[in-house]
């Protein structure tokens, strides 16, 4: 049976996968990135991750390997341009390094790119079309496949749902400009308005639950779902924003489906009814009846997504 | 030589041509759409301009007709589902009836998505593989050009560029919707903004300019041109709007170009500066130099485009 490696360069874990040609997962391996020591470093875990799960597997059944790789990336030179969450990473030609010491053919992509196109091809977006995928963790990133094929644009820098401007003098996003969906949407804004809440003396269980730590999106999303009001009312915010870009989504991409991953979806019974609210008041009628899902794949839809990339 | 006729049904104009395959117009004609009459009415304008722009040209040379049409088309079937210029237009099979009247091959497609492809094939798209056009007169429409195709999504629906909320608590959009762009952005929007500061004793010679007529963006424009300090804050602003409309088109669909067409761009001198310093200051750095230009082919965009849909 042939297998495609799939491997996705976290700025927190690194992930490979052997998959065969139905999506089922052979051999799944991760290890915590060692994001402080460079370049190098991390070029030589991913090189024993990508041995591991080949295994004793004859290379002959190896298709050859996909990488996801966070930031942009130079699709024809095979160059991952950057990766903000890796020390010191700048124009690193994986394609080349890794052919030339695995012997496989490489490619690579972009990670949201790549995660839209594992979920579309076996989990949520399978039989669409056309498919739009978005996670929303710290960031938001994700991935569209229009007349199935990714929608890649100059330079396969298409698909920057995060860095839509949506409140031209809301906060400052990290890539400099204000109001960006994600600096109203992503867990970090969601952590940021809580924050502010709390500073404010609003009452809370919030501060209870972080219990000193760094606030996170996971906190505020605990405290809702024992009813803290001040929770609910920064989740009832969070589905709103989230329905503001799924709107603006929905008329640009006109996708078959949309599906929703990352850490803040998991609080999507929370966020659902306001979601739905605000596409219903938002976008226009032939639009609203587009479903929106739960991504199926996990944290494994960038490492399935990769080992599609050569399938 | 084969030619192809173009028909653009406007709300106000409806036009045709007949193109050889050079983009080159051989017949043009134009009449004043009998919007009130109803679709029957229309039809057999169409169908007269037509024969006027065939003229005694065998039928043998004729490829075909392409149509563009407002608002939501039927691909597939082939219906102009509604046209909201036009009285009691809903769900009307022009395929069909213009094909059996002519005897000649009918496409049919929405009126942005084919003024994108007539910019595109003959116009400032020209060499472009990733493409926006972006028309901003009464409303704001456009058309998205990826990989040398039409983006068209589900049921032809994607692109519907004017309707992304840039201001969620911003003024009311003819769609029902808060904060459009076309809300925000458009010449009736740039009419409504300075009707508002007019209103507030604001001096200007705006409403002298205007002599009792309806205001419209044009006549901002005109005073803005004079040197009239309102109009001129009033340009600016609204280059500012457009400016985040493009930055976010930019980050979504990353295209090697950006063509704007409509009535509000013919002043682009007064405009450009803002909207280049919003591009900067909004746009993530890969994104910041693709440029945008005035679009070239005016008015007849809408039917040159559609003659290409059978070319």
């Amino acid at each position: 049976m042939p297998y495609a490696i799939g491997v996705d360069l976290g700025g927190t874990h690194l992930r490979a996968v052997r998959l065969d040609q139905a999506g089922q997962i052979h051999a799944h391996q991760r290890v915590a990135t060692a994001a402080m020591d460079g370049p190098a470093a991390v070029i030589a875990q991913i090189e024993q991750l990508i041995a591991q799960v080949v295994g004793d597997i004859d290379s002959s059944k190896i298709i050859g390997i996909g990488v996801a790789s966070p930031g942009p990336v130079d699709l024809r030179a095979g160059i991952a341009r950057q990766a903000p969450t890796i020390q010191g990473w700048f124009d690193v030609p994986l394609r080349a390094i890794l052919s030339e010491r695995t012997g496989f053919r490489v490619e690579l992509n972009n990670d949201g790119h790549v995660a839209a196109l594992g979920e579309w091809r076996f989990g949520s977006g399978r039989g669409c079309e056309h498919f739009v995928y978005v996670t929303i963790s710290t960031g938001i990133g994700g991935g569209v496949i229009m007349d199935g094929k990714l929608l890649l644009g100059r330079h396969g820098m298409a698909a920057e749902v995060g860095h839509m401007t949506i409140q031209p003098d809301g906060p400052v996003c990290c890539c400099g400009n204000q109001g960006c969906w994600e600096a109203l949407a992503s867990g970090s804004a969601l952590a940021q308005f809580a924050a502010q809440e709390l500073a404010r003396g609003y009452p809370s269980v919030i501060a209870e639950i972080a219990a000193g730590a760094p606030l996170s999106g996971a906190h505020v999303a605990v405290a809702a779902e024992q009813g803290d009001a001040l929770a609910l009312t920064l989740m009832q915010r969070e589905g709103e924003w989230i329905g503001i870009g799924l709107a603006n989504l929905l008329h640009l991409y006109a996708p078959d489906r949309i599906a929703l991953g990352g850490g803040v979806i998991q609080s999507m019974a929370l966020l659902e009814p306001h979601i739905r609210r605000v596409i219903a008041e938002r976008a226009m009628p032939p639009f609203r009846d587009i479903p929106f899902h739960v991504a199926q794949l996990g944290d494994n839809a960038g490492v399935i997504g990769a080992a599609t990339l050569v399938l």
